[in-house]
């Protein structure tokens, strides 16, 4: 079980690869960003990567995911703020296969919550040619290790 | 159909309401963001917020699919590059109403893409205390409304 403790700066962790489908991408794309390039549909404007991608929406939760299968589902986290930026540098295509690289980048105590401490991630989400897909900088609130805690 | 031309600064638009329940809190957490505090699982930490709550994906993800049925539905985007921020100011919980509201920060003619204009937006999804559940800042490519083409 990691505590605010464990996070050091410059701690990194690898996500196992994931596949995106055709079908999951027109599944988000109608849910949550029916833009007809989300969805397979017609565009009113040919959109310069010229073919159904996944939505940003998508991908970024693909992140999240893989932050919680690598470390955070067996951590104290207790949900973040939000995130410094997000950014979506290259289109994702059905069939493209995506693997996160997760850092620690910041660590500080919460002035406000003094059990918590508040630790700020380098997210990247890469394609199978390397490309990111996804760069992002979350921000994680994470229970303090206290005196008599299990660990 | 929404060209660039048409997003002024200071337009806005505010989405009808919809109810967020604990069935697709569920789903989505499972799916994308399996922390206990949005699964319905039993958390390790008791976190503050004390209950089961929405991923900040999801309810990200409703503010996009807020933004298309505004307008984006009806226009000539080409999609996005990103978010300058996204915050989490507070938690939404089962059965909570989620609205949208939208507006017009800053245009310019894309400087790589000069066919493309750059639209930045700020976007506050609203719980029905009027208490923010989400503040974010994305950038959406527009296409210009060219000479000839259709309006």
């Amino acid at each position: 079980m990691l505590y605010f403790e464990d996070f050091n700066v410059g701690r990194s962790w690898e996500s196992e690869p994931v596949s995106i489908d055709r079908e999951s991408i027109i599944r988000f794309g109608r849910e949550f960003d029916p833009q007809p390039f989300h969805t397979g549909g017609k565009p009113a404007v040919e959109p310069p990567f010229g073919e159904l991608i996944a939505s940003g929406w998508h991908t970024g939760s693909i992140g999240m995911r893989h932050m919680v299968d690598c470390f955070l589902g067996n951590s104290a986290s207790v949900g973040g703020p939000g995130l410094d930026y997000l950014k979506w540098p290259n289109p994702v295509y059905p069939d493209d296969i995506l693997r996160t690289s997760i850092a620690v980048l910041e660590a500080r105590i919460s002035s406000s919550r003094p059990a918590l401490g508040l630790v700020k991630f380098n997210v990247i989400v890469r394609k199978q040619d390397l490309r990111p897909a996804v760069e992002m900088v979350p921000n994680v609130f994470i229970a303090r290790r206290l005196e008599g805690s299990p660990i």
